[in-house]
């Protein structure tokens, strides 16, 4: 089922700034229950990439009505949120009155393996480079083909995630997911000053670090230093934490570390979904 | 008037790769006379543009035939053909039988005063920079946020376009235009190996300096070599060659080494058009 500014449909206009140049934001969340997760977080970042590309935000309420209208006949699924700046303008230029296409649509939740969650992950490096881009970085903005040319270079389903580097060889992210190495009982994921997308997820397990006393450090690193860690994880808002349990040959534990992050966020989110959050 | 894979139409699909991801190409084409101007080179391009991000071609006769059926009706016009990789995959992985989704549409030649060309224009140099990023570099792809944003950045009718830098101060281009430089006697350009769009008057304009004898440097270089230029232009497909007469408060001329060039594109592209190119 699709929502495009409220109504049931599903084209929007060839003219849309979303088609034309990339020229939005997304958000994919997960529905449980019958219920959008952490619905006020995605709201929030959704908010400050309006606010980056001088998208008018179209309101939490709005959004929240229209993402309940979807969720409640699904039971679990994958709620995605386009906002586009609209049509009109001429050129790259943008409208004087800026009228935003939102678009909302639910698809199946993915049936990934348990032992995905359990066991782990195997990943390898991608060869498409992240642009670097202070402007856009951080943001989930439309402009996506780095992803999809990264997402191209393997098709062996053996391979569940490439991890990507940017242009001065520091690793940054998986291509749908964040990354995360623990070294020495010390959490490490990059910053996202000049590329990535700065997960939900990735915001969650800060915060569960920070409240358990955990130290993290935010900073650039290389691919030899993420194959000298104790334990590798990605994440994002659908499949929550997955371990990494090899990257090019390498084996790594689904340690006590990871799993321990696994517990506190299935307790967050248990009570996020209680709360109604 | 649109045609979206043939059809009269003005609608895509949601699930369509290009709005999802702007997960495809375009080209802005002239319509004089009824007929699309350096077509050839511009589906050159677009191939080229497949290739790079393995999108299948639809075939030169196929868009050829779908842009003369639309431009036919018009007599002076802008024709935009936009090649997406179409609906389906998962996610950011592209489906294995690609369907590419191929949208033509004219609208109106914008109507620019005949002193842009004649006198010149006004430009400034936009804070939004380029990324960096060289499996991107070259291609007209639809990833275009960085131009949004560097044109949002003025809305002084009285300033024409907006110069743009990359990541490492280098000027690139225009936000809708290449840049050239003139400096005793030599064509200087930017080289389009981390950003940039290679654009069909650029190509032309090198191919026409290589014709006459004029020594083409493409090169990086900075805005302060920039603006020790004798002469300054950029150039688009569907304005041909604009002087710059002002950036930044620094005058320049519309000087003799333009507007030769101005003379022998005026003659090659009357050419190209008698010819049907």
């Amino acid at each position: 089922m699709i929502l495009v500014n409220g109504e049931c449909r599903e084209h929007i206009e060839v003219s849309d700034r979303g088609f034309q140049y990339g020229d939005g934001l997304f958000e994919t969340i997960a529905v449980i229950n019958g219920r959008p997760v952490f619905f006020d977080r995605h709201l929030d970042r959704l908010k400050a990439g309006c606010h980056r590309l001088y998208i008018p935000f179209p309101g939490s309420e709005l959004l929240s009505f229209e993402a309940q209208k979807l969720s409640r006949h699904a039971n679990n699924a994958v709620l995605k949120l386009i906002l586009t700046r609209g049509s009109g303008g001429r050129g790259y230029r943008q409208p004087e009155l800026i009228e935003a296409t939102r678009v909302l649509s639910t698809h199946p939740f993915p049936d990934y393996p348990g032992s995905y969650k359990e066991q782990g992950i195997v990943a390898r490096f991608c060869d498409t480079r992240l642009g670097l881009n202070p402007v856009l970085a951080g943001i989930k903005h439309l402009n996506r083909l780095e992803q999809v040319l990264a997402r191209s270079e393997w098709t062996d389903s053996g391979i569940q995630e490439g991890i990507m580097l940017d242009m001065n060889e520091h690793v940054i992210e998986g291509t749908m997911t964040n990354l995360f190495y623990i070294k020495k009982g010390v959490l490490y994921t990059s910053s996202l000053s000049f590329s990535g997308v700065a997960g939900i997820m990735r915001g969650i397990i800060l915060v569960l670090s920070h409240d358990h006393g955990i130290a993290v450090i935010e900073r650039t690193f290389t691919k030899d230093e993420l194959l000298l860690a104790d334990e590798i994880f990605v994440c994002n808002s659908i499949v929550g934490i997955w371990p990494v349990k090899q990257i090019a040959k390498k084996r790594f534990p689904a340690g006590a570390g990871t799993r321990q992050l696994q517990v506190w966020l299935a307790q967050f989110q248990h009570e996020a979904i209680r709360g109604g959050q």
